[in-house]
């Protein structure tokens, strides 16, 4: 399983993802599901996968191979020609279908082959815009009337986004959100885990630096502490039932 | 869709369902989830019900039928002859297939005609069990290391039980917390919905009484808004990632 957590803000974006992948419960790694590609001063995408882990490392090497400027890969996958970011998630979406069209009907007989994306960024001349692509390669939208996309296991880290995020939040709040929202969810999923990965996009700076929140990072352990005993404070103070 | 709750504690049992109901979005009712059938000082059988509202409605009338003591319904569906909860467990299953088996052929081209079910009570002689019935009529029983069973729309409410719940909370306790569970599914949910039925059962009582929450409760008001209110004062007063 896999937990990818994109938020758009008026301040910019904050995109997260686990970094866990199991082919059943015996067989658990450790990979990345958030890719950078970036032209300094120009434009920033981001691109967070879950699913079938040979489908989305092939659309991402696809995409990351042909934007790097070394005259590799397809010239339809070169994410540096998309004007906006609309263009950019209809790349996506196209290498997705390009792939499973290749690979599905091998992949079928074993596993799923399907797979999802969030893709979130900016391009010079516009603001930062945030979608979410389906398996069909099709994809939607977000706005500030719907502020998050979440794909894999997106239910137990809804309540505390649904709670308390909105399109005002500044970016450290939500990064913070983001944080507790992973926390739910590995708390009661295994098959989503830590080393946290996460971009915090500032609107307009065309920068992007990946930040890794491991298991026993300091702030990740305090914060995770710290919030499971105000939780814990905050129900015992609630009256009980009549 | 649906959201019904049964914690297992030293103290005794929560049971809890919603009450909403949809056949798609445009045809929504309230109903009732949660049966109970009791014999003063003998026994407490509390019924939590979710999937096709048919198949379950089939199965408790029958259930209730046949328990009432006035000759109807047929024998084997008596609860008032199961010597334990791992009996009554068995009875509601094998109700379960006979109506399956009954309506299903016929269901099966308008709609899914399964369902599923929470059995919590306690018979004289035994302490207070609680079991989850699949659809396929087998079942499994809670215990002090898994001490709470969900059934219907399980994951949003589910990281707030995980972080707070164990065999040692008292009744009191563990029946707020499961309305927080049901605030927290509401908010997420559209098609689970108030009013909120529940049973707190204290051990060796044999007596069960349901009470309601209805949306305008002002207990149920006032502890969503103090909960609501705690948790944003909570993660504001985390520190903002590094």
């Amino acid at each position: 399983m896999t937990y990818c957590l994109g938020i758009l803000l008026h301040e910019g974006l904050v995109l997260a993802s686990d970094s866990r992948s199991n082919a059943g419960i015996d067989q658990v790694a450790k990979v990345n599901k958030l890719e950078v590609i970036s032209q300094p001063g120009e434009r920033v995408i981001v691109i967070l996968s879950a699913g079938n882990l040979a489908t989305t490392q092939a659309v991402v090497t696809s995409l990351r191979e042909a934007s790097s400027g070394q005259g590799l890969g397809l010239p339809e996958d070169d994410l540096r020609t998309a004007h906006t970011l609309f263009d950019a998630a209809t790349t996506v979406g196209a290498a997705l279908r390009r792939v499973v069209e290749r690979d599905g009907q091998f992949v079928k007989a074993f596993a799923d082959p399907s797979a999802s994306f969030i893709v979130g960024g900016q391009i010079k001349g516009e603001a930062p815009r945030l979608f979410e692509i389906y398996s069909a390669g099709n994809f939607i939208e977000a706005s500030a009337r719907s502020s998050f996309i979440q794909i894999g296991e997106t239910k137990y880290g809804k309540p505390i986004l649904d709670r308390a995020l909105g399109p005002d939040t500044d970016l450290a709040e939500a990064a913070k959100l983001a944080l507790l929202s992973f926390d739910a969810t590995i708390r009661s999923n295994l098959s989503v885990g830590p080393p946290i990965d996460m971009v915090r996009y500032r609107a307009d700076s065309f920068e992007a630096t990946v930040t890794t929140f491991e298991e026993q990072d300091p702030y990740f352990r305090l914060m995770r502490q710290a919030y499971a005993e105000g939780l814990s404070a905050l129900v015992n103070s609630l009256p009980a039932p009549p």
